[in-house]
C-alpha cells in the first residue's frame, strides 16, 4: 500500500483559533480527520505530521526517503523564506504538492511568493481543507 | 444538474504539439475527455471552450454570469499580464479555480506571477492535466 | 457639426454589474444616454463604440482619422498594458482624453499607471459617468 | 448658495511667465476670472487661494471644514511629494478635485505620481484652465 | 528643573477631528494636559509647540539648543520626507524621541519609513497618546 | 521553392501615416512590394499578413506549422508585452526573425525590451524597412 | 492581578557579552531584573522567556494565550524575516509591543524594517532597556 | 554693475554649529563676508538671503526675475525633494549655480540624488565655503 | 567607391574556440574571408580590426571619421558597460550597424542590455556571421 | 594546543545524497575525516557539529566563546536569510570563515548573496571538501 | 612652485568635433591653453594628459604620487562605471576634483552618478572650460 | 611539473601603498614571493602577472591556453564590472580561482558581487595574502 506523508508547519497547530475569517473555525484534527477518510477511500496510507520548528520539518523530510511515496506539505510562513525546506526537499526528490488553505494571491505582497515551490512537482492555494484531499489525490494517482 | 465551464486560453490548442517535454503528449482533445469523464463521475455537467482572443475570453465569463456554477480556467500566457481577464472574472464574482498544466515556479521569473489569480478562489499549478480534475472536484464539492 | 466619438473598452459592458460599490448601478446604456444629451446642449454629434477587444479598438481608432473631431476613451483594463492601444492613438493624433469612471490612485497598485495617458491630451478620473460629459466639453469647447 | 475653493499650490503664482510652451502665457488672474464666470452661470460661489507655503496651504484646507462644499486644487510640485498635503486633505474629508494644467503623463517620470490624489474624488489633467471650470461642474453637480 | 519641549508637527492640530479611527477623538488640547501632568509627576517642565510649517519646527528645533534637555517629535507627515526636519535635528544633537500615535507599520507603505527617526535616540509608535508620556518618561530617566 | 511568411502585426496597417518621422513616408503595401521583389531574387516564395489582433497573429503562427519554412515578424508594440505570442512561437519552432523598422534602443524605455525575441533565431532593429529583406536573406540562405 | 510575558529572542542572552557598544554591559539578568521591579510599583505580575529558537518563541506565544494580559516582544534579528512569529502574534491577537534596545534606524539597511511589527500594537525602540519598562507601562496602562 | 543672489537654504544659518566635523567652524557671516569680498575683486554686486522655508525661497527666487544676473543657491536638505524649488528655477530661468559645502558624494546615499541641479548651469559640491567664491567666479565671467 | 569598417572587439579574436555550441567552430580569419567576399559582390571596400582594448576601439572609432562611410562592429562584453565605446560613436556620427553573433536575448540577464546600441543605425543578433554581411548589405544599399 | 570547532548547518547531514551532481557523492562523514587528517597534519584540534536548526548554531557559536580560537562554517541554505546566525557570530567574534563546496555564483540568484559572511573573516566557495581544509589552514596559520 | 595635474579621459580629445551642441566649438588645446594662462596667473605649474584607455590613466594617476599637489580630472564615460579609477584616485590620496563640461544632471539617467567623486575632494560640472580654472583655483587656494 | 599563473589586475601594484588599513603593508613583490615559497613546497611552477589594463588581461587568460594548468586571479576593482574578463575566462575553460584579499562582503555595496566568478572553480576572499597561497594549493591538489 502506497505511504504518504503530511507535513504541516509552522501556526498550522493554531487552525480554528488564527484568523477564522481567513482558515475557516475547523481545527487541525479536524483536517487530518478528513484526508484520513479520503485516505481510506484511496486504498492509500496516510500519516501527520505537524511542526513549528524549521528545523524539525528538515528532518522530516530527510527521514521521508525510502519511507514516502509522496509528501503534502503546508509550510505557513515559512514559504515565503525557508530556502532551508526547499533544499531539504531537494535533496530527497520524493514528489511533493505544497498546498495553502487560502488563496495566497489575495492577501499581502509577501504571501504571493513561494521559495519552496519550485522544489515540488506543484502547488495548490485556496481551495480550503479539500487541497489536502486533491493533492493526495494527485499523488496516488500518479501511483 | 451543477453547470461548470472550462476555459483553455491561449495557445491551449497546440497542447501535444508546444514543448511536449513541458506539457506532455496529448492534446486539448485528450484533456476534454479526462475532464467529461471527470464530470460524469460527479454528476455534473460540463461545457468546454478554448480560445486564442482575450476579448473572447473576456466575453465568455461574462456570458457565463447566471448559466454556470463555477469557472476552471487555464489562462495561458494572458495569466501573466491580461488584467482584462482579471476584471472579467471581477465583474462576475463566480466561483473560479485558475489552473496551470507544469508548474510555473520552475520556469521563467515571468511565469511566477499570475495577476488573475486574486480573483479566482484558489490556484492549483504543476500537476498536469489531472489538475482540471481536481479543479472540478473542488467546485463540484463546493455545490 | 463636429463629431466625437466615445470608446469603451474591455468590461465596461459590464456596467452596472461590476463590482457596482465601486463603479455604480447604472449601465453603459444609461451612461451613454448621459453622454447624449450632453452633446445635444452642446450642438455637437457623439457616436458610440464598446468592444472588448484590443485589436478592435485599435482599428477603430485607426479608422476615426479624418471623421473624428476627438475621441473620449475609457480603456478599462487597457489603460495599464495596451502599448498597442498607446501607438494607434499616437498613429492618429486626434485629440483624445482618457476617462476613468472611478479614482485610479485609491486602488491597486497597478491601476496607478497608464500607459495610454502619454498619448492624450488628458485624463480624468474618479468622477464619475460625468467624467465623460466633461471630456465632451473639453473637446467641444477647443473646437 | 454653494460654496467651492479654489486653491493653487507653489510656483502657480507664475503662471504666464513660467514655461510658457507647458502652461500657456495666461495668468493666474485670467485664470481665475475664467473660473469665476463658470461659477456665475452655475449659480455657485467660489473662492481663491494661492500660496508658495506648504504650511498654508495645509492650513487653509483645514480651515475649508464647514465652510466650503468641495475644494479644487492644483497642488504644483507638491503633488509629488506632499504627504502633509494629502493627510489635510484625509483630516477634512471635504470633496476635493486634483487639477493640473498640463498632461502629467507627458513629463518627466516624477510628475507621472500624485500622492495627494489618493485622498480626492479625483484628477483632471492636461486639459489647461478649462480642467478647473470641469471641475468645479463637476462639484457643483455633485450638490 | 529639567525642561523638555513638545513639538507636533503637520496636521497634529486636527486631532480628534482627523480619521478618528485612526488616531482617536481626543484632541491636541487633551493631549498637551495628559503630558503636562505626567511632567508635574515625574518633576519636570515641558514645553508645547505645533506648527505646520517644515520651516517653523526647524526654527524651533535650532532654538530649542542649550535652552531644552530634550525634545519629543511627532512629525507627522514630514516623518516620510523632511531631511530638512532630520538635518536640523542632527544640527543641535538634543536627545530626542520621535513620536507617533498610530502603528506606522500597519499603514500605507509609504508611512513605514522615518527618515527623521536616525537623527533621534529612538522611536515610539502605535502606544496613542501614551507614546508622548513614555517618551518623556524616557528623557526624564536619562537626566 | 521555400516558403516564408511575413507576419506585421498591430498598426503596421499605418505605416506612413504614423509618426512618419520615425517609420517613414511608405506604405506598408511598399513594405510588401520590396519584400516581394528581393523575394524573387532569392528564389524563394513569401506571403504577407497583417493584424491588430493579438489572437490572429497567435493563429497564424499555429498555423505556419509545416507550411513555411520561416518566419519574419514585426509585433509591433505587442513585443513588449505578448508573452502570448512569444508562446505561440515556441510552440512551433519555426526559425524566425524578429525586425523593427526603427531602433528600438533609441526610443522609450519600454521598448528597449523584447519579449518574444528569446523564441526566435535573432532580431533586426532600425535599418528600416530594409531589415525585412535582410532577414529574408538569412532565412533563404539558412535553407 | 494582571499578568504580562516578556519574550526576548534570538541572542539576547548574549547581552552584555554582544557588541557591548550598541547594546550596553548589562546582562540579561539586570534587565529582568529591572522590569521585575517596574512590575513590583504597577502591581503587575511578570514572567520571563528567552529562547534562540524560532520555534520555540511561535509555541510560547501560542500558549500565551488565555494566560497573559499582554506581551513585550524584542525577536532579535527574526524581526526582519521571520513571517513565522508574525503569523504567530496573528493567532493569538494578544496585545503586544516590540521593543528593540538600540535604534534600528541607525544601523545597517536589514535592520530598519520590521515584518512583526504589523501584528503588534506599537514599537519602541532606541531606548535601551528602559524601553522594555515603558512597554510594561503601557500595557498596565490599557488595562 | 552686475547683480547676483546667494541663497543659502535651510539648515545653513547654523553652519559652524551643525556637524563642525563636516561643514567647518566658520559661521555664515563668515561665509558671506568671504563671497562679499569676492565680488568686491570681481567688481559685482552680491545680496545675501538666507531661509529654512521652502515657500520664502521659492518667492525669493520668484523675485530675482529682472532683478539679479545670477543666482548662486545652497538648499541644504531641500536639494534632496524639493520639486518645488526646482519649478521656482524652471519658472524663471536666471543663470544659478547650486553649490554644496560637502562632498554629497561620500554622504548617506540619499544625498547623492540632486532634483534641484537639472534647472541649474551646474553643480560645485565638496570645496567647502571656495565653492562659493568659484561659482561666483563664474557667473560674473559669464557676463 | 565606399569603405566600410569592420571592428571585432574583445575576445572575438577568440571565435572558433570560445563556447563553439554558441559562437560556431569557425575563427575570425573565416569571418572576415566571408565579408570580404560580400564586400567584392557588393562593390564596396571593407577593413577589419580587431582588438581587446576598449581605448583601442575607441581610438579607431575616432580615426574612422572622413575615412569610412560606415562601421559594422560587435563590441563582445564591451557592449553591455562600455559607455566609452557609445560616447565614441556619439562623436563622430558615422552610420554604424551593432553585430551580435548570438542571440543575446536568449542568454543570461546582462546580455539584453545594450549601452551602444542608441548610438548606431541600428542593431542585428543572432543570425550568425550572416548578421555581419546583412550589415554591411545595409550599408552599402544605404551609399 | 590550538582548537577549532567545524559548523555543518542545515541539509549537509545529507551530502552524498543531496544533488550529488552539485555536492559530489561523499558524505558527511568523509568530509570530517578529511578535514581531522588535516588537523593532525597541522598539529591543531578540530571538533565536528553539524545541526538543521538555527537555534542549535545559534547556541553552539555562543559556547564556542573561550572554548575555540576559530571556526569553520558552512550554513547552508541559512546562509541567505539567518540574520540570527549573523547575529551570532558578531556577538562572539571568533575568527571565523565562511565555506560553501559549490560555487555560490554559478547558481539560483538567491544563492549569490551571504548574509553571514559581512561577521566572518572570509568565505571560500566552490572549492569542494578541500575548502574546509584551506579554510583551517587559514585559521591555523593565523595563530 | 605647486605642481598640478590634469587629466582628461576618454573621447576628451574628441573635444571640439563630438556634439558640438553639448560640449562647445573648442578643443582639448584651447582648453589647455585656457588652463594654462590660469595657471600663470595663480602662479602654480600645471602638467596636462589625455588618453582613451582606463589602464593608463589609471598608471597616470599612481605615477602622481609625491609629484603632483593636486589633480583635476574629467573621467568622460568612464565616471559612470570605472570603479578602477576610483581605486587608483583611493590608492594615491591626492587632492582632486572632478569636472564635468556639461551639467550631467540635464543628461541621460545614467549619466547623473559618478563613481569616482567619491574619491575626491569634490566635483564641478555644468560650467563649461571654466570649471577646469575654478578647479585650479580651488587646488592652489588649498595649498 | 604543472604550472600556474597568478593575475593580479588593477591597482595591485599599488599594495602596500593603497588602503594600508585595508590591504596591509606588504608589497606586491612580497605577495609573489610568499607564492613562490608555495609553489617550491607544493612542487609546481608559477608564474606571475600583473597589469592595469583590462585588455592585457584578456590577452594574458587567452594566451594562457595550453599553457597552464590553472590561473589564480585578483581582478581589483574590474571584479565588479568586467564582462569582458568574465568572457576571457569562459573563452578558455583553465581552472580559475578568484581571490580578494579583503572580505568584499565587509565593505562598500558594489564590491559585493563579483561578475568574474560564475566563471571560476571558485573565490576565496578575506584570507589576506594566504588566499593566494590557498588557491595555489587548492589547484595543485586538483592535479
Amino acid at each position: 500500500m502506497k505511504k504518504y506523508l503530511v507535513i504541516n508547519g509552522v501556526n498550522l497547530n493554531m487552525l480554528g483559533v488564527r484568523e477564522p475569517d481567513v482558515y475557516g473555525k475547523n481545527t487541525l484534527g479536524d483536517l487530518e480527520a478528513l484526508v484520513s477518510e479520503k485516505a481510506k477511500k484511496l486504498g492509500v496510507s496516510v500519516d501527520f505530521y505537524q511542526s513549528n520548528f524549521e528545523g524539525e520539518i528538515v528532518e522530516k523530510i530527510h527521514s521521508a526517503l525510502g519511507v514516502y511515496d509522496g509528501i503534502i506539505m503546508n509550510p505557513g510562513a515559512h514559504t515565503h523564506y525557508s530556502y532551508a525546506i526547499r533544499d531539504a526537499l531537494g535533496s530527497v526528490k520524493i514528489p511533493t504538492v505544497e498546498v495553502h488553505i487560502s488563496n495566497i494571491h489575495k492577501r499581502e505582497e509577501f504571501r504571493h511568493t513561494s521559495v519552496t515551490a519550485p522544489e515540488c512537482d506543484g502547488q495548490i492555494c485556496g481551495l480550503g481543507f479539500k487541497g489536502y484531499e486533491l493533492a493526495l489525490e494527485y499523488l496516488a494517482d500518479k501511483g
